[in-house]
């Protein structure tokens, strides 16, 4: 079977751009502009905000989808628009995989094995109804979170066997306090360690086609150190890297986390891509995402020595 | 300020009954006659699904609203559904508060700061609108995964401080791998004393009138050595206790996670009270679900010494 890693990893090359663009849009991303021309009323109710982001999501993709092999949607900044923002959730994740984008849903789903059944379901695999069986979103991977152990995460592993989708587990996660407790001492391993030792044996039947498992990890870029030392202790874990750009970490910061390749990983930037416009006055909103793009591309591949 | 915590533990009293019910309704555990009876042709789409579902919760909440202080909507079950059950899922928590019952979103929600700032508005407080603000989903308290510490706690607890809603954090789950991480040893302490330790902490500004704080834990009650440890050393941290019925636990097994008044803790089960037509085929789902939720009460008061 064809899994959903190795097709990013084909797109990777293709694009020669290991990042995701993630679409964590909220209003206040929006230029104000593009905000009026869309409700010239004002923005006054979720069903407005939602239907705003939605279109800007889209105007994004068209803007910027030959350029990149993935997008990474986060969930939270759709939910807190209710039921309407789970409307523009689902849509974009429509309109991603119509341009032939891999689709990481950030929801970083976890709970007891009965109930992360029906979160793989909903992301991983399909729903059965009495009738037949339907895809609720058609995301090719989601971020799960570890802390429950193993029997809440061997549905995920079901699913991932029978459809090819997959998973990335937080191991390190980017923000300033992941230490408070990924970094304590479990005898001789911090906590993260030990969770990316679980990652890679939960990884272990789905390794695709060019060596890496379906089962892939969330390592942040703002940690360097931690990123370099992951990379030799996991050969066969994929990253997802978050915390490129509004977070801080430059191409330099993460360039550990690939192997000697240069593959291995992909980046995530959200909030300067998305406010790009904010950066580039001279240029409306796409042409500001799209030179981000560019030079965030240009910026990896420079720490990777491939330009 | 009253704090959700207070109302949840006057409701309590009120009723003499210190659980939730769960409203993990999925299709499948609806009885078949009903199922005929709401979709004669068959379930075969997402939307007749969970048109069913939503109907399921709205009578069962009419069986039982009048003995229970509290539910529990585990949101797992309605996101397999997609927008559809994403649709039950909010009307589902607003037929609970029209029933004056304290609501907790499952969500097991974790993220970075400003993305779980996003979870909060979306869960404890409200989403700030260009023109004005609104509520995106009715709940009063959400469950919380700590994996990430602090920074992505806090913005729950502005919104707490703001809006008196509160959340319960994992700190040893009813699962049985919980212990794969949450048992290892971080020097003297276990990963879930911990987690449980800064829960305490993240906890300590929000105590209210009856001295337990609107930031809670979750502690399955799978685990009743455990659970009473936790009890002692956490004597304001409010205890959701998930595990009962369905999962195997019973009164005797989570009374340690009550204090000396048999206080400080609301125990939930979903599967014994939504499939109770299946133990009692003499009566309807409804008059079943009454049963099991009145034997529950009578289990736990009869472990608290209280009958």
């Amino acid at each position: 079977m064809k899994f959903q890693i190795d097709l990013l990893i084909e797109r990777i090359r293709k694009t020669g751009n290991p990042t995701c663009v993630g679409l964590d849009t909220r209003v206040e991303y929006l230029p104000k502009a593009y905000l009026d021309s869309i409700c010239p009323d004002g923005v006054d109710s979720m069903e407005k905000a939602a239907q705003a982001i939605l279109q800007y999501n889209i105007d994004l993709l068209d803007a910027v989808a030959d350029l990149i092999p993935s997008v990474k949607v986060q969930v939270a900044y759709y939910e807190m628009y209710g039921l309407e923002g789970m409307k523009a959730f689902y849509q974009t994740v429509k309109e991603a995989k119509a341009r032939n984008l891999t689709v990481i849903v950030d929801v970083k789903r976890n709970d007891i094995g009965a109930t992360a059944e029906a979160y793989s379901a909903a992301y991983l695999g399909e729903t059965s109804l009495p009738k037949g069986a339907a895809r609720a979103c058609e995301s090719d991977f989601a971020t799960v979170n570890p802390y429950l152990g193993e029997d809440g995460i061997k549905p995920f592993l079901k699913d991932i066997a029978s459809h090819g989708t997959g998973i990335f587990a937080l191991v390190k996660t980017s923000n300033p306090s992941s230490g408070q407790l990924q970094d304590l001492m479990i005898g001789e391993k911090t906590v993260y360690q030990v969770v990316g030792d679980l990652v890679s044996e939960w990884g272990k039947d789905s390794i695709g086609e060019y060596g890496y498992s379906a089962v892939g990890a969330v390592v942040g870029a703002t940690y360097p150190e931690q990123g370099t030392e992951l990379r030799k202790r996991l050969p066969h874990t994929f990253f997802l890297v978050p915390g490129y750009g509004a977070q801080g970490a430059k191409g330099e910061d993460l360039k550990g986390c690939f192997d000697e390749k240069g593959e291995g990983a992909v980046v995530n930037a959200s909030r300067s891509i998305l406010c790009a416009w904010k950066k580039h006055p001279e240029m409306d909103f796409k042409q500001a995402a799209r030179a981000e793009v560019i030079a965030m591309r240009d910026d990896i591949a420079s720490a990777l020595g491939k330009n």
